[in-house]
């Protein structure tokens, strides 16, 4: 079965709001196993969505419709679909009762604008919506549905999932086909390196799609497989996961909705293991990732951002010695913050970073992208140098996912 | 001039990636004066390729199409767009050469597959790619344009503008209509509050268009002015600016691409003042944000993220009886912490959050979503209490965001 997406709003046309219903939709609909024809955005204008209706319904089975359901003016999406299939609008008494109520219980003005949600077209089957008072609805036309929604994200996605999806799963029952993915995360590697080792697996399965997607810093790869066969959809998918794995190991950092934070946190977790951050060049970065992880003040002390050389050999008890002889950004400072932060908090572990952000800053010797990233543990005390390009904004985000990386490798015994 | 859009790619259509193309596309358009017709996504599929490009060369002037000029065997624009307009391919020798040239700088091994970016539709017009090795073309249809471009956000954006943009405007040159759009950035009021007091300005000047595009923490109200008067569209965007500049000064934080860390850190440069943050609930996130602004070395001395007591006691010299008596969560420990900060950096400012981020943590007196910030400068002790709703990201950005509103205040000389 093949699905179109039409969303609709001049907010989407003008570039002013990222429409991202579509990929939501689109999502849950490749989850169910079919397929999408196209997405399509059109203003608020009445012949650009009857045009935009009238293509996607000679593309697909079933077309989705989001946007344009609000009280105002400008929301004009029931009445153009409605005009767009020949058919009248007539008011639901039962839905303005609900919105009516809404506005009595909120203490707000009711305004005869407001009647407008409880429009619907003649043998419109209505899509109930709990959260908002924009109810959509759904349009038999011959063989096809046409299905419209409002744009809310939240009260969007409820509906698609609880309304719409049963409806369409009821009226293309012939559907058989399953699909499952699955993302594996790594960090590390060039992107072409990736490519060129899961291109020598010679995966040739039926129905398994692999795809690269690069989430600077990381490189996702993503495992799709579909099959008529319900026990070889998930086959199928394992057997190239654990070829994948098997080969790229060590740059797996988590996989699905998994997130390097998390994955750091667990493993602090379960080792009741305590951390403490000395983060120069990446200004906070790395203890606003870790904090975003609840409970994590189990295994999180404390953060210092040690911007100043004074607050280094302040709060880190790094020697100005240390910092005249080698610089701020050096070797020896990075291992001292890391060693400082360490003992001044009591924590098990101790993570620095120190280096040029840029845009200025940068010598000969030490340019724009020079990072060192320093872990000690009270015997070990491990410390990388990098060199990265990019601007200020990404050399702190690859900065930061380096040395939860490190921090990584280091929980699972490996070479950091 | 109507413009379409066509963005090509299974990454789209499965929703894995998320398509800001359109949006940045639909955004450069809109200021040249012209219209976005529709905005489509397909997938990498020769029919639908053809079939989107003759709906879309149906409803607009120009088809802006991108995505699929890799090299790999999924990537089929080049070869459907030449197809559906019966167009041959023939190998362009000088890109050809180039594309070799990059390969050999980089000592990468030539691949045949790489010479397919070299082949384009005969007739066409290339578009230079500086960066990558992804040419782009347009095409002639008549009295229409159809522009092929790669789908890499960074090559395609420097492609539209220096490469494109100059193209439609030569080719549609009738084209008078100017469009002007200017954002203001606000805080600290409900949408309702601030849709009402506009409503009631009853703006009603030609051609402006008042868009409201919550992004939160933040609401941003931007106004769009388009007229074939070059001086009125200018005039009408100013007065309606300032008509609602004069209403909500004091919730106007910023102006188009201004942050409101770039505002606070203009500010305490011109007045060379230095500013340190004590962090507990926002875990990091002020230091992250103020550190994004290049140059905030000038006047970010430190940050501290205080998680655990005894760091809030070590590094801020919270005295345990004020934790004891009102708790960790309390105006006393925000209080104690901002000076602690300041006094220990020898800043002028201090600046702190203390709360409960939540899910845990939480009480009947002191709640989730609890939060205390405090900004002191040796004279001032300022402190403020809130309850926020929402998940623990949210209450971490909304904190992180009121702590900077308030010392922006406090910079202009207002009620903090």
């Amino acid at each position: 079965m093949k699905v179109g997406i039409l969303t609709i709003g001049n907010e989407l046309t003008s570039g002013m709001t990222q429409d991202t219903n579509s990929s939501y939709i689109a999502n849950e609909i490749k989850t169910e196993g079919w397929e999408i024809a196209a997405m399509m955005s059109v203003g608020d204008d009445e012949s650009s969505i009857a045009s935009g209706l009238d293509y996607m319904l000679k593309i697909s089975e079933a077309v989705i419709v989001t946007g344009g359901l609000g009280p105002t003016a400008d929301d004009i999406t029931t009445a153009s679909i409605a005009k767009a299939c020949g058919l009248n609008l007539y008011t639901d008494r039962v839905i303005l009762e609900r919105i009516k109520e809404r506005f009595e219980k909120r203490n707000l003005k009711w305004t005869e604008n407001n009647a407008k949600q409880a429009l619907f077209p003649e043998g419109a089957e209505i899509i109930d919506n709990p959260t908002g008072s924009a109810c959509g609805f759904s349009l038999e036309r011959g063989e096809k549905i046409v299905a419209v929604l409002p744009g809310v994200p939240g009260e969007m996605k409820w509906m698609i999932t609880e309304g719409l999806i049963p409806v369409l799963r009821w009226k293309f029952k012939e559907s058989e086909k399953t699909t499952i993915r699955t993302t594996i995360k790594l960090f590390g590697l060039p992107e072409s390196t990736i490519d060129e080792a899961i291109g020598q697996l010679d995966i040739d399965l039926p129905g398994v799609i692999i795809g690269f997607y690069p989430r600077f810093p990381e490189i996702h790869v993503v495992i799709t497989s579909v099959n008529t066969d319900r026990y070889a959809v998930s086959e199928n998918l394992e057997i190239v996961k654990m070829r994948i794995t098997e080969r790229l190991k060590k740059n797996i950092f988590a996989c699905d909705y998994e997130t390097m934070e998390g994955v750091v946190a667990k493993y602090l977790k379960s080792k009741s293991m305590t951390l403490a951050v000395a983060e120069s060049c990446t200004g906070g970065l790395i203890a606003d990732r870790l904090t975003n992880v609840p409970g994590s003040s189990d295994f999180f002390e404390r953060g210092v951002v040690a911007y100043s050389n004074p607050s280094k050999i302040a709060l880190l008890n790094v020697p100005q010695s240390t910092i005249d002889q080698n610089g701020a950004v050096s070797e020896e400072t990075a291992v001292a913050m890391s060693e400082g932060i360490r003992k001044t908090s009591g924590t098990d572990i101790g993570l620095s970073t120190t280096g040029i952000a840029g845009p200025a800053g940068g010598t000969l010797q030490k340019p724009v992208g020079t990072v060192y990233i320093a872990l000690t543990d009270g015997k070990r005390k491990a410390c990388r140098k990098f060199l990265f390009r990019w601007n200020r904004k990404r050399i702190k985000e690859i900065s930061a996912q380096w040395a939860l990386e490190m921090l990584r490798r280091y929980l699972i015994g490996r070479d950091i």
